[in-house]
């Protein structure tokens, strides 16, 4: 199996050993400062009575899940809080596998590693239907390929390698097919705070009991460590989900559902907003910079990812290596997120050294 | 499936919507003040710079493990830090069902409803091994179970819900019988803070490779709801276990982590061995009522619960409620632990009312 996570490590470590300074867009660990309230729910909670440090409810808090459902606008029964997106998308899967309604699992390519390492994990046959050049989603391509076996589609919105944010209609129409073959769609919109086109809409608006969506906090309050997220399921697989989260995990850790309950509650809009415009910004300088370098690339219109190609440097682990030695900027090679993009790198602009990188990489292949 | 927590649930729903006072004696949850230095690292954590929000290593913050290395005289990578005991025991199971070495789970009657929970979860066909009248354990009759179908043993010590401590022979003879039908013996210690005869000796001693120690700090620490846990593997079963950790959680939990790491380097001995003293002087109590009301019971070891027997009044569900209506005392039917105990109720001393609790069921069997 060939996760994300050691091929990141794999990244990073070559980047810290390397004899030059690297600027690291490797990772996807936010740079900036979270919410100051979640600070502020720390230090609250850290003086809190002996009884707060017990287990919580194995589905997560119930303040916490109620201020979810009215933000959501769904039934707080058909939430669980998890150990971060991470566990939301396992117990998401893992509801719709469990159904024995067919054990192909539908990704996109390029595909996030972690959705066919769960899939493996879970029994769960994986297909890769690729995406457009722009990162799109075609869902004739789905529909092509889905079939009985087809137990499960999952995509990722706004979307990481690509940036691509999927129309509400292209989901609806995924939504369709799923229906079609008696299958279940996943959407993980764990960048749903990373929307830059202001047309993202969620798939909870498709009020389907076909869809199962999966989010959290490790991006929007830059709290990747933290593990909080949560999964919304339709009412006949949320048991399924709740029963395996306690089997597996009992519960989810406390101090970071207070610390983000209290961030929830006190956070206005504008922290949200000035990341975005942040990010906007060192798009804007790295897609500059990539013009410069004659690069390919998408316009990522959410998440915070710019996939590029430059001619005759396709995406491997060996040129990834090359650029650390020979232009001091380490991102992902394109082969670890499927086929699609073997001839691509990807970026992570979660580094005030971004204008920087971009610059180096201008130099180098300019 | 029969898990100990929707039942903990029901029971504790019930006592809540008494008419009368009653004393809850149905939670594991400790009532007392955690370690000062497990405030004070959450203090220091919520001022943490932003790239120590970001994800820990998967397999537990460096420094914790290191920490926990020096502290059981293994190698650091043999550790993998768990969302709680919980994440420990079921990495530790799984590792031990997916060697395909059996799907056979030999466990103890009676038995901490997670561990059948678990295995079925994981594939595996529970066989419940009655222990002897005192909560010991007869090799002898692990050894007669047996077979190429026994993939894994499973026992707890100090246990939850006898309160025996198994003799290290005891495991020793356990340890030996996994090594000749190929299977693997999880010995969970999440207990082992709280042994009141001096002669715990954890299974880590036995320094065998069919072993693997699963523990944690919910209860050492009083803080069940900040899952912090690890377990210890042999080489050849701990890639798997990490594997798995990582797809299904990614990470466990920073804050927790780095609040943790901060108590057990600045907690000494006196903090354990009062928190010992103090369920010593409750047990006494609590067994002086039981005298009283004529009930057999046998005096733990080691954890924090009482199992008790009174003379026509079976552990059943609907008992346990009437003990709450007519008693004002809430504790678990013993039927919930397997078939061994169905005869008994079980009362959890983690409440400064367990002598108030003493005296009702005084008053109301005696």
């Amino acid at each position: 199996m060939n996760y994300e996570r050691p091929q990141f490590f794999h990244v990073m470590q070559y980047a810290a050993s390397a004899d030059r300074d690297v600027v690291d867009m490797v990772s996807g660990n936010p740079d900036w400062e979270p919410p100051a309230a979640l600070r502020d729910g720390l230090r609250e909670y850290a003086d809190a009575a002996p009884d707060e440090f017990q287990y919580p409810p194995s589905e997560g808090l119930r303040e916490l899940r109620e201020e979810l459902a009215a933000r959501r606008n769904v039934d707080a029964d058909r939430i669980a809080v998890t150990n971060g997106p991470g566990e939301a998308n396992y117990l998401a899967m893992a509801a719709a596998l469990d159904r024995d309604a067919g054990s192909e699992v539908l990704l996109t390519d390029p595909v996030y590693p972690y959705y066919p390492g769960k899939a493996e994990l879970l029994g769960g046959d994986a297909t890769l239907v690729p995406t457009e050049r722009d990162g799109s989603i075609d869902p004739e391509r789905f529909q092509q390929v889905a079939s009985e076996e087809t137990g499960l589609i999952l995509v990722n919105t706004p979307n990481n390698p690509t940036g691509a944010v999927y129309a509400r209609e292209t989901v609806a129409e995924l939504e369709a097919i799923a229906e079609a073959v008696d299958a279940t769609l996943v959407v993980d919109e764990v960048y749903d705070h990373f929307d830059f086109t202001g047309a993202f809409e969620s798939a909870l608006t498709l009020g389907s009991d076909r869809v199962i969506v999966t989010t959290g906090y490790s991006k929007s309050m830059a709290i990747t460590g933290f593990r909080v997220g949560y999964a919304v399921l339709p009412e006949r697989l949320v048991d399924a989900a709740k029963t395996r989260h306690m089997l597996v995990n009992v519960a989810t850790s406390r101090p970071p559902q207070a610390a983000v309950l209290r961030a929830l509650r006190e956070t206005d809009a504008d922290y949200y907003a000035n990341v975005r415009a942040m990010l906007r910004d060192r798009v804007a300088t790295f897609t500059d910079a990539l013009d410069t370098a004659d690069a390919e690339y998408t316009r990522p219109d959410g998440a915070f990812y710019v996939l590029a190609r430059f001619d005759g440097f396709p995406g491997t682990m060996e040129n990834a290596k090359r650029l650390i030695d020979e232009a001091g900027v380490a991102g992902m090679p394109g082969e670890t997120f499927g086929s699609a993009r073997d001839e691509w790198l990807r970026f992570a602009l979660v580094t005030p050294r971004a204008e920087e990188a971009a610059e180096r990489l201008a130099d180098y292949f300019g």
